[in-house]
């Protein structure tokens, strides 16, 4: 079979398909172990050196998302597996309302057409986000009975797109799920343009030995996963039967209900003698307004009742980035 | 000012026209009364006899709510406001995915679009409906705190049509609102092919003569409005200063939670002498199937505390329908 993983060469594009390449396999529609035989990554640029962890198997493309033509060629297999991680993400998409719009809007319709266009009702997985709950009504801990009011439009992109997945897949178009995801750590790497930048930035920068400016108190609160825990959980949730998931195929991942200031203790603790970074408050009004409308917390028991995974803390997220990106 | 009803030769557009006719003006945002000097009737088809209860100030013009540039030019004003009542409805949009997509979400688009470039934030009334709930995890009684997870293409339209206009008014492109109307009664004319054609059906029928055969049981429960009363509720809700209305600019309508027998007997009861023709019941299982999975009453709490109105009872609306189309 053949994998196509949209935002592919983004962070979590990239760890996902080393966790493929490594598997080698996935449970097909079917029920049957089918092995990859291909992974195409597709983005907007490809990367200056080819990642480490990529086998033969692994291919790169570049084309925009919102180009319906470049998309429909992706999909160009009846056995296929469709990741779709491609997006603007929420900083950006607060300053550039149309480029959220292409992107993750239209730039999902196409992907869900060229799914359908198959007629082999390919098995999608559509990366949504914890975005999407916001606004007066919303309780402190969200989950997947919580009415969605997002406030960013990227929040309101992935609402759409939970809603599109879930008909597609009614309809028979294709057999979709949407992975909830609250804020991934440790992202390695640059601080990027998401309003939760600053959750992988408090280990990272420290952990680089550079100086880190907290644009929100420590007292905030955030529902984060770890990136091994979320990628493997996307793989769990490509696996699973459809008819577990009911009408409503969008599952809201666990996640670790911390201060930033638990962060930063985690962070000392798991170092140890390692030289680190100063960690400042220096709170930004624009971020610490859209964090602020943010969840502090989520029910996924359903996640854990469909056997999806959970983190039992941050320590092991802290090795984790360690041992994949320091050592 | 200008005012633009989208889908405005239709049932409910005209009812509407009719209305802002009587009255001639209405709040604007900036909260004094504003004249209206043209009402647009937008729609596929135009009647072929001028509808009655329409002046001079009222336009009919046709096209594609689908086609961007035509659309555009209905927005030719910045003294305008918008009712966007086109769309697809439930039955034709589970026959015809594509035709649903097309009317009612990019159309959607199209006209936010329209109202945005004008940069004079129009004031914008949504028609969404009830049937944005279903599935597995719906509540017997649905509201505006309720998650949305639609089990018609219709209804994720509806869903999709409410984030984008709260997400166009958050950004301060519109002054949206989103009106979500339960079941309306009673429609003139003849039955369709809708699922909840009989609720119109079973008065309109008997008071003109002709008998009725129910496809549900007497017991089956439904959400109703008058049309009436879902009319002077689109316009109350144009009219509120929007911060009356928080970060969810959707409000779910009043509903009158009542049986099928209710009906009938309400019907007995207002017609009086009037000849009826004769009501059977004569279950459909695919009808009833339907019918069984929507919500069976609705939380309108927030409405209310918005001012908006509710019906008391069925035989208003009965008196009503004989006055207005039986007279």
């Amino acid at each position: 079979m053949k994998i196509v993983i949209t935002g592919g060469t983004g962070f979590l594009g990239l760890m996902l398909a080393r966790a493929l390449v490594k598997r080698g396999q996935l449970t097909a529609p079917s029920g049957n172990a089918e092995r990859i035989d291909e992974i195409l990554l597709f983005d907007m640029v490809a990367p200056a050196v080819r990642p480490a962890g990529l086998d033969e198997r692994v291919k790169i493309e570049t084309g925009q998302i919102s180009d319906g033509a470049r998309v429909r060629a992706l999909v160009d297999r009846d056995d296929i597996g469709i990741f779709h991680l491609a997006s603007v993400v929420s900083g950006e998409g607060e300053q550039n309302f149309d480029l959220a719009m292409q992107v993750n809007l239209d730039g999902t319709r196409h992907l869900l057409e060229a799914a359908r266009a198959r007629g082999s009702r390919p098995r999608l997985v559509f990366a949504s986000s914890i975005a999407v709950f916001g606004g007066d009504g919303m309780p402190p801990s969200v989950g997947d009975a919580v009415k969605q009011t997002p406030q960013t439009t990227y929040g309101v992109t992935k609402a759409i797109g939970e809603l599109l997945v879930n008909d597609y897949s009614r309809k028979g178009f294709i057999d979709g799920r949407s992975v909830r995801l609250p804020t991934i750590v440790i992202r390695p790497g640059k601080p990027n343009k998401a309003a939760s930048s600053f959750a992988s930035g408090v280990f990272r920068e420290p952990l680089n030995g550079i100086d880190c400016a907290l644009p929100v108190t420590l007292d905030t609160v955030m529902p984060v996963s770890g990136y091994r825990t979320a990628v493997e959980n996307m793989i769990r949730l490509y696996e699973l039967p459809p008819e577990k998931l009911g009408s409503d195929r969008a599952v809201g991942l666990p996640s670790l209900d911390v201060t930033v200031g638990e962060m930063v203790e985690s962070l000392k603790r798991v170092a140890g003698n390692r030289h680190l970074g100063e960690i400042t408050v220096a709170p930004d009004p624009f971020i610490q307004k859209i964090v602020a409308g943010w969840p502090t917390g989520t029910n996924f028991k359903r996640a854990t009742s469909l056997g999806l995974a959970a983190d039992e803390s941050l320590d092991p997220i802290v090795k984790g980035y360690i041992e994949d990106f320091l050592s």
